[in-house]
């Protein structure tokens, strides 16, 4: 008898008929005799609606009561699909993560799961009872209610397939798995049968957000086969699998793209020491993540001073306190002007073959070139090549790359 | 320093701007040097929507789970009040049902409370915290959810107070307080300023539902000096207390009426032995309430057998399952045929000072009979009497009554 996890989001448990629908999906697992574990998202829009109570209740709402506001509507799909579960003839219960108990760390609002302890919902589930356990909650060392942050569901879902020792944890979404690329871009984009944990981290990194980051890093560490499919079909889905599983290995897995862009120069900075930690220190400090940083060549004025232009990427989210914190630190940096452009968007190849395989980048400048996108910045990883481009290329930039690798169907 | 806990109903908790009301009037409390308990209800409707999603999941779901569902609501409401006590500058944090623990019976659903831990939540109190505690909710042995069913939250009040040995426990509602009657049918109604457990609990019963009869009952049992007050105005409320701490008694506290009536007549039951319990076990056994119960003197029929009516009242709402039970108990019972009315209505009035003085219920038979009201049935206990009339007379008999024994402000 295999032991399997199955994961279903806030879309899929989106009211009964819907919660119905995932019992019959639990059942059929069941019938084909394995043990299974169920970890569920609250319906789509119910934490949406308790982080604004909190919100309204206090902007700085205390995260170890905002943890107990939001926690509820895991616990009320779990209740919800156990009843759901027996109505469809399963022996079913409802396991909270102080029940469990799933321990995590005190950081409340964005816990880590520490252990699980699955003694007695194994005895449970090798009995046939089928273990509904709420996503995205835990408790602390002292008995308080965490979160995991937002997403966290498929992280618990991956934590409770490790602890479990799964077969495979499926994570049953409104997408039928991983594509090459979007197909709202890419009408012939291709779903992947298999993907590595690390093309899926980067893909999801570059905002491809099938799976959240945390969970596939967890499933990397913890080496768990997750799938990722639909909840409303029956297609099988992709699985995320370690890289000596996947045999004829793709140069590239995937085409992904992240709107959410800013492009800031710093104009004229002193080519002094501790000018660039003079501007990158006080973001970090604000929690503000910058990516993507080139430094020009300084250039000598007549004077005899030196200057450089520092140009980086931040989150377009970010953009508006990245440039309040720099016009804060301007007496300290010394630069003569700050430029921002929101008009810009960052186009990603990702693909584990590359490790093995030169020219990858070289393909994609000459793609991009061929239909004269200027590429404004680039940064690379073993197995990705990112370049920040204008949005307005955007679409067309992620066809040609996308037929310029050979993936389309 | 003494120590009190304040409970607040459902409106009272519908929102955040009457959470933020409710931390108002909580603050003042703790200003004023109270150590402060809050027991809380989930916003009005919660409730309602928690258990509409269980009926329609299943209509039998399996009443842990409806327990897990259904005790969310009260979960969020008490995270809510915890950080809009925060914002209003006081410390708080809420304390769940599995967390204090409240130990409750196994029985989901309608579990009764057996004992509350209150050695953590009392230090953190003395320290200056204020606790926040979800009514309707507790835990059992093996550490399930389970809920004290509908209204339990001031069952849940009461026995915090009860465990915290609280100097008084102050119920926050939608009215001002126990009234000599329904304000909306005698305007001239007067609001009590004290009225015993045993009274409470007669107008409870007779559906004047300022409080869960069960809460009254612990109440009673426990000593706690309950204060039914409103939530929305700064007027004193009514105390609800031994009869040894009222002074003057008056001989009758309150007029009540239960619109939920029904009258059943049994018509030509053969008058042999067993033949009353042939209509009242099974209506027992499906625990259906009965109320009144009048035999009829029996007649002789030419052919020597001799028959009797049986009339008694059971809650409206449980008429149609009542002639359901007896038509199939019919070969049995061995009656001609079942009468049923609902257009019937019960008025009752009660008062401790009944106990020392006769003629109260003359006094109510001679003022209903002074505007032709006809009295049906006729139920009495030490402190009250209960009247069943034709439902139109309702209005007017309250007020005749109301009248007649002094009570118009």
């Amino acid at each position: 008898m295999g032991v399997i996890v199955m994961k279903f989001g806030g879309t899929s448990m989106a009211g009964i008929e819907r919660i119905r629908n995932v019992a019959a999906r639990v059942k059929r697992e069941v019938e084909a005799g394995h043990a299974v574990a169920v970890v569920v998202s609250a319906m789509a829009g119910e934490t949406d609606r308790l982080v604004n109570f909190c919100k309204e209740a206090s902007p700085l709402a205390d995260p170890a009561e905002y943890d107990v506001v939001v926690a509820s509507g895991e616990q009320v799909t779990s209740g919800l699909l156990a009843i759901a579960l027996q109505a469809a003839g399963l022996k079913a219960r409802s396991w909270l993560g102080w029940q469990l108990p799933i321990a995590t760390s005190p950081a409340h609002s964005t816990a880590r799961i520490g252990s699980i302890d699955t003694g007695a919902v194994l005895t449970a589930m090798q009995g046939g009872e089928v273990a509904v356990i709420p996503g995205f909650q835990g408790m602390t060392a002292d008995r308080r209610v965490t979160t995991l942050g937002r997403g966290g569901s498929d992280t618990s879902a991956v934590a409770v397939a490790a602890a479990l020792k799964a077969d495979r944890c499926d994570i049953y979404t409104d997408v039928e798995g991983v594509y090459t690329t979007d197909p709202r871009i890419v009408p012939r984009a291709r779903k992947l049968g298999k993907i590595t944990y690390e093309e899926m981290l980067e893909l999801a990194s570059v905002g491809a957000k099938v799976l959240q980051t945390r969970s596939v890093e967890l499933a990397m560490k913890e080496k768990v086969r997750v799938q990722v499919l639909s909840s409303f079909s029956d297609e099988p889905g992709t699985l995320v699998v370690d890289e000596d599983e996947i045999v004829e290995q793709e140069l590239i897995a995937g085409v992904a793209y992240n709107r959410n862009e800013a492009k800031v120069t710093v104009v004229k900075v002193p080519d002094l020491p501790g000018k660039v930690s003079a501007i990158f220190g006080p973001l970090a400090e604000a929690n503000i993540n910058v990516d993507m940083i080139i430094q020009s060549i300084a250039t000598e004025a007549k004077d005899g001073t030196s200057t450089t232009d520092v140009t980086f990427t931040v989150p377009q989210t970010e953009l508006t306190r990245a440039r309040a914190i720099l016009e804060r630190e301007a007496g300290t940096i010394g630069h003569e002007r700050i430029l921002a452009d929101d008009g810009v968007c960052k186009v990603t190849v990702v693909g584990v073959g590359m490790k093995s395989h030169a020219g990858v980048a070289v393909t994609m400048f000459k793609a991009l070139a061929s239909r004269g996108i200027n590429i404004q910045a680039i940064t690379t990883s073993e197995i990705k090549v990112s370049v920040l481009i204008a949005e307005e290329y955007l679409e067309l930039a992620v066809r040609v790359l996308h037929t310029a690798y050979g993936l389309d169907a």
